[in-house]
């Protein structure tokens, strides 16, 4: 499913495409995160025409309690039910039981865990989570892992990491032997963990690989540990997760943080920031991050950069969108979200750019210094 | 400004036409409400497009608190600020202040209140409201009025249409000698109260009409009374308001209000309804309401009206619909929001049509029943 087109002579990056029945995915590409169903106050029209996006992600723990498995299957899967024809990414649901659920038991067949809107009790276990995502009917599935939290000590971490690596091959196992339910092919991803040791992590990347699955992914980043921490376990898991293979960075981030991640040979990355920060009035743009409730705003009766395509950047003045953000009108968090995931795949298509034209080693230090600046 | 084009010859219903500044209003019509500077959930260029608002309506109580008339004087009025080119009407915030704000205090001169945001005390005088007004640039303006509680006494409904008069008559005078601060024309209405006494409402009607506004409103009415009552209400007052100004029923109401209405002679509706209650999961369409949350929806996996068009009716299945009300997804509020935006716009191109074919006293009764039927 992944062809890899070409190497970056002096970085990791990488330019690939991903095949899917429901379209190609030219990488390195960002996804942007639809938890339920809907990517928050987008709609689906509004991600092909303007945000452009290749790719969604949708939330399997969320899903699978609302509006449930049941409904999914009659509906012919989340393809159908949100009416969405491009290729979908689901994760396995693992996270957000860890982070989001109560009174959760973790066992060797699998994790019990209490719903968080109605308490009710629910298992997850390798088999069941491929299970729910062929009624999901996503292009790329993703095996359960337990993603531990930072900090943890070697020894959590290194028995976290076994569990998972025996998740994985059970998922492998349960994939193996269903068939996709809607008549489109579906792909599985495994998830190399190890927390913030390199010989766990490189013992993750190597037992993943060794498993085969279409693609692999990184998990256990972004949980609180310092920015450093993050690209240099990355740039080091990289080294030992196949070349030939696409490589996710799951929940990872900030457009820094994307810009970095190619740099060290990341193919796919998710995030709910664009979306999440643009409800909050934290907007990311092509010249730094503005925070939209900052009172500079009020008085800027101007655009902020005429020639980006959105609302946002070129049709509506600063001074009207602080005083959308600042009221909590739903049209100032409409915007402000279309205007984070445009540019979030605006920068992802640069990327690629600059890869095909062999100039990102030069462009990216720069971008990264412009994108992060405070507005 | 306004020009009647027919009457309908079994009902009081009319064809007319106001011409602003901004463009024309084909008549009858209903204002989507913009209290915020932004009809809730609904993007500008959708109102054009898809709803096809002739006018919006935006509420000086709201604007004049925030962003104020400063900020609000700097962008150049309300169409800049909010880059609506069409024609808008403003409230007085007369309503606001008796409806919302804490501690106000009633007196000849005005209305002393407290902030509902922040506490903060203001006063609103019929000569202060004109001048917000200015700066809101919007080109039909309303007069302070106070719009008594249903039920009033009669001789609090006469007092309080006493200073309503009286308020009408400073307000014509500010108009009078006061400028547009942007270049366009802008008009002014008056509004008659007088509660649910016919001699008052007719004693209303008259003096209103005596100061010679631009248009005359109908106040005080869709306050709580009974719906018998206000048709009853609206019927006989439009007997006494001049037949070449336009009638406009302030804050009214469902499709079966509207259609109501229109039989009654009135021209003009504005209502938070359609979008308040799109919000909340209350769709209006062509063949009755609907109550998303409804648990009968939640495995209906068919579109409600593949021949309307919205994405409401025709893209979404109503299980995707009730799962993203569930959810209180903003998509949900969104796509219900155009919905019912566009249904009521529609109704009232409906009823235009009906009225020019002469048609419709025998269409309006069977369509009541059925934008009244519960699906």
């Amino acid at each position: 499913m992944f062809q890899l087109l070409s190497n970056d002579s002096k970085t990791k990056a990488r330019l690939g495409r991903l095949t899917t029945d429901h379209g190609i995915i030219e990488t390195p590409i960002f996804m942007p995160v639809g938890t339920l169903a809907t990517v928050k106050a987008v709609e689906q029209q509004q991600l092909v025409d303007q945000v452009k996006a290749q790719i969604i992600l949708g939330n399997t723990y969320h899903l699978y309690l609302r509006p449930g498995n049941s409904i999914m299957r009659e509906a012919g899967g989340l393809h159908q039910f949100m009416k969405w024809d491009r290729p979908i990414l689901t994760d396995s649901g693992g996270y957000q039981v860890f982070s989001l659920s109560g009174n959760r038991k973790l066992e060797e067949r699998g994790v019990t865990f209490k719903s968080h809107l109605d308490g009710s009790k629910h298992q997850f276990t390798p088999e069941s989570v491929v299970e729910t995502e062929r009624v999901l009917g996503s292009d790329i599935m993703m095996v359960l892992d337990e993603c531990p939290p930072y900090p943890s000590t070697y020894e959590y971490a290194l028995n976290s990491m076994k569990l998972t690596h025996r998740w994985a091959a059970r998922c492998k196992k349960a994939f193996d032997e269903s068939e996709p339910l809607y008549g489109h092919r579906q792909f599985l991803f495994g998830i190399a963990q190890g927390s913030t040791y390199k010989d766990l992590r490189q013992a993750s990347a190597e037992a993943i690989a060794e498993l085969d699955f279409d693609g692999n992914a990184i998990g256990g980043l972004s949980v609180g540990e310092p920015n450093e921490l993050m690209y240099e376990m990355t740039d080091h898991i990289t080294d030992f997760l196949p070349a030939e293979k696409a490589r996710y960075l799951m929940g990872v981030g900030t457009p820094a943080d994307l810009i970095h991640g190619v740099a060290r040979g990341v193919d796919m990355f998710d995030c709910v920031m664009p979306t999440r920060n643009a409800r909050n009035g934290t907007v990311f743009t092509r010249n730094g991050i503005v925070n939209l409730r900052n009172a500079k705003w009020k008085n800027h009766h101007e655009v902020l950069d005429e020639s980006f395509p959105t609302d946002f950047s070129s049709k509506y003045t600063m001074a009207y969108l602080h005083h959308l953000v600042r009221c909590n009108e739903i049209l100032g968090m409409t915007l402000a979200s279309l205007q984070n995931l445009t540019f979030y795949l605006w920068l992802m298509a640069e990327i690629r750019e600059q890869l095909a034209a062999g100039t990102f080693h030069s462009w990216y230090k720069p971008m990264i210094e412009r994108v992060t600046t405070r507005l």
